[in-house]
């Protein structure tokens, strides 16, 4: 009944369609291959690199009996325009309108990476890129991490959750801000306090004064906790963060205050080394697990010995990106379901 | 019969393999899976960026069974050197005579974008690194545009116009010179002047003083016409070319005058803005379709409520490219025929 | 038996295991298509351009049912970290550790391309990129040429000799130091004289003066003549090495005491151009055939008379690079052997 839909973040998808979509995933990963998408083409566009993205969904679409393409914009291809009406006089070649609807007559579906241009958070919440494709394409658009969403990882994470936990109500997941020497997007923690939420899970977001993430998301995790009778907090303490937490999710963003100023928070995040998962503080946690969406700056935001620890699921959430986006494609535009 | 050959300029295939190869692209149109490329392998070199020519020989490729290899020259791959006799101790890593005869050893056709370096005409017109290929590789060379010629556009282009218009004799196409940033190269307007004149249309070509076409192409589509009967023309206003047009084909295109000195060219651009086909001079015509090979830049080359309107065929003929090269492949490189 | 190894360098593997895989290149090249890695992915990370393996390994795969995914290292995907335990506060955005182990969740085998940095030997030599790759992945690892090694460019070199010369025994091939515009690594005269003198030929370098090849790989390829009962000889003279010889393999690279320092060379190579293999020098051979792994620089490293010539092997070279690596991959990860 999802055929068609897009795939732009969690938030779009019922709760149900949610669950299906994972159970499904949970039945490819004991059964991998197969030719449901025999004949389908999947177009992906990347605006920026990658490794697990795009290597994990060619391998999904050639192991269903499909095929692949993979375009890197403005190398492989043109460079874009996103505004609707513009005088393209300038240095963009070709509109999205154009890419898309000229896409959807080669693909069956149209995947996107579109990072944040860094440069002005009020245009780049607005996720233009992403939501113009979705616009004009007349196949289904997944969402390969915008500005705001990487819906594919927060799949990957409650799956790897769900295969630890089990039933995840009063499951705490704490979502701890890291250090690192670069400003990154929002989109990863946006998306992973979305999903956790959403599933019924308590969740806590730690981090440093002036790194708050989206105000309307945070309105939305909210709201999925209270639909979902479960706990929400932020905390400005690392180890406040920590206590009792089943999962650790580190990682790191960008602050708002200092956005597109990234040597101005320099300063600002050298006092921030602390903010680091260690052997020590995650004996504040009840043995919680170690989550991240890779790739992680190792001793910069956890330590090597977390990382490769026992505890550690780093590696079955880049495994299970394999999976949900099987699923995923086989629900948008497999043979019918 | 036409197995084993290279499709460098439709001018090189007689009017019945081109007509033959258009009636296999209806078929294919309609049955677009099969199994005929099965075990066969198409390598594509770009020497320039490329979207729908890309995707679509990939997934062109895909659905017949086939399988594509994608390399950037000069990113991917190395800078080739297309001189003979060449003493090689610069900036070219390997001679085309090389590069040629290994992808034959590996691949079933080889296919080339080659654009020309807008530095010199009289080097560009002698198109020397397709005509390398050609001469070089062992199997067939298929040409995804080169300085002279885009063969495969042309294809899609006529056989769209013969969705819409059926039987050709006595209509009317018009290749419209449209305002642009930037000089680009005639590949195009050569490909279109070439196929529709070759197809018995009545052509007109419209553009300002200065950015006459080359020679020798006019010659041949003057004797394209005279061959079937039909009409040539070459106006320099924009508004005697539209009058009585079936087809407006639009379309932008650097002056020879000012062949690689672009600054020279922009103060005479800039008295130019005129040429763009808008929904007021459409009313000119014999109620025309619009036409493009896309990318374009809108609301420079034409507005966006000629393009958008209902009497464009810019997605068809891109869907088209599908097709045409799909019956190109199969014709080439397919079990028999 | 040898299904899970890795195949970094000729001599990791037995006598035995080199002959059976060049025995199924044979029977492949004759039976060129199957489906013995149906379902199979092979992931290749490119930190350098390449024309003939990338295609080569990608039509291999396609040939025998799977599919290949090829990425370029910090252009497609990000810089990678090789250095143990390092802070990772700089550059570098994810370590090999990571990368190896996620993509040995999605792909069958890994295969590297990883050229030195030509600027400390003394790093260069220890190949550190490809160790890591090798130490981390729980997939097969396929070196497509490091810093000191390209075993399939040998694979494919000594099947080429085998089909013109049958019986090796008494057979002289001589690996030829030839002149360039640039400092080349030595990967490929390290492998060629490593197989050559594996396979028993009586192995012979000429190179000029200070253009010695690594003392290590100097002493393998004297071990594996020993081994063999065969002959092993330097020499800094073009004539010497070519008398008598049944094979002339051309090839260039960097002088190990100009290491890193290409202007301080130029000076030495001026003085070097008679290092050329011409038709006059193949005179003293004993009607020698002409090898050279390609890209060549054409009347720089040898003549286009000598490249040209019917003696010439330098395609026969690059296509057995297609068999001997599907031969490669039905070991590695066939279904079974």
């Amino acid at each position: 009944m999802t055929i068609g839909k897009n795939f732009i973040s969690t938030q779009d998808w019922s709760k149900n369609e949610l669950d299906e979509l994972l159970q499904s995933a949970s039945d490819i990963k004991k059964s991998p291959y197969n030719n449901s998408l025999k004949n389908k083409n999947l177009v992906m566009l990347f605006f920026n690199p990658s490794l697990r993205t795009r290597v994990s969904f060619e391998v999904a679409m050639n192991q269903l009996g499909g095929s692949a393409v993979s375009l890197n914009s403005g190398q492989d291809s043109w460079k874009l325009e996103h505004v609707e009406g513009a005088v393209m006089d300038h240095s963009t070649t070709e509109h999205i309108k154009d890419a898309a609807r000229v896409l959807s007559r080669y693909a069956d579906a149209i995947a996107i990476r579109c990072f944040p241009s860094m440069n002005s958070w009020e245009e780049d919440r607005k996720d233009l890129v992403m939501g113009s494709f979705a616009k004009y394409a007349t196949v289904p658009v997944i969402n390969m991490e915008s500005s705001m969403h990487h819906p594919c990882q927060a799949l990957a994470d409650i799956m790897t959750v769900k295969e630890h936990a089990g039933n995840l109500k009063g499951k705490k997941l704490v979502l701890a801000w890291s250090n690192h020497p670069r400003q990154l997007p929002t989109a990863v923690p946006n998306s992973i306090a979305l999903i956790a939420s959403r599933f019924g899970m308590d969740t806590v977001i730690a981090h440093p004064k002036d790194y708050e993430l989206d105000s309307d998301v945070m309105h939305a995790v909210e709201e999925n906790c209270r639909a979902n009778g479960s706990t929400f907090k932020v905390v400005n303490k690392l180890d406040d963060g920590l206590k009792g937490a089943d999962f650790v999710y580190a990682k790191s963003w960008g602050s708002a205050k200092y956005y597109g100023r990234p040597d101005s928070e320099k300063s600002v995040r050298a006092k921030l080394r602390g903010w680091k998962i260690t052997r020590q503080n995650m004996l504040l946690t009840k043995k919680a697990r170690f989550m991240h969406c890779l790739p992680i700056r190792r001793n910069v935001e956890a330590d090597d010995e977390v990382i490769d620890s026992s505890d550690s699921l780093v590696y079955e959430q880049a495994e299970n990106r394999l999976h949900v986006q099987k699923a995923l494609l086989n629900l948008l535009i497999g043979g019918g379901s």
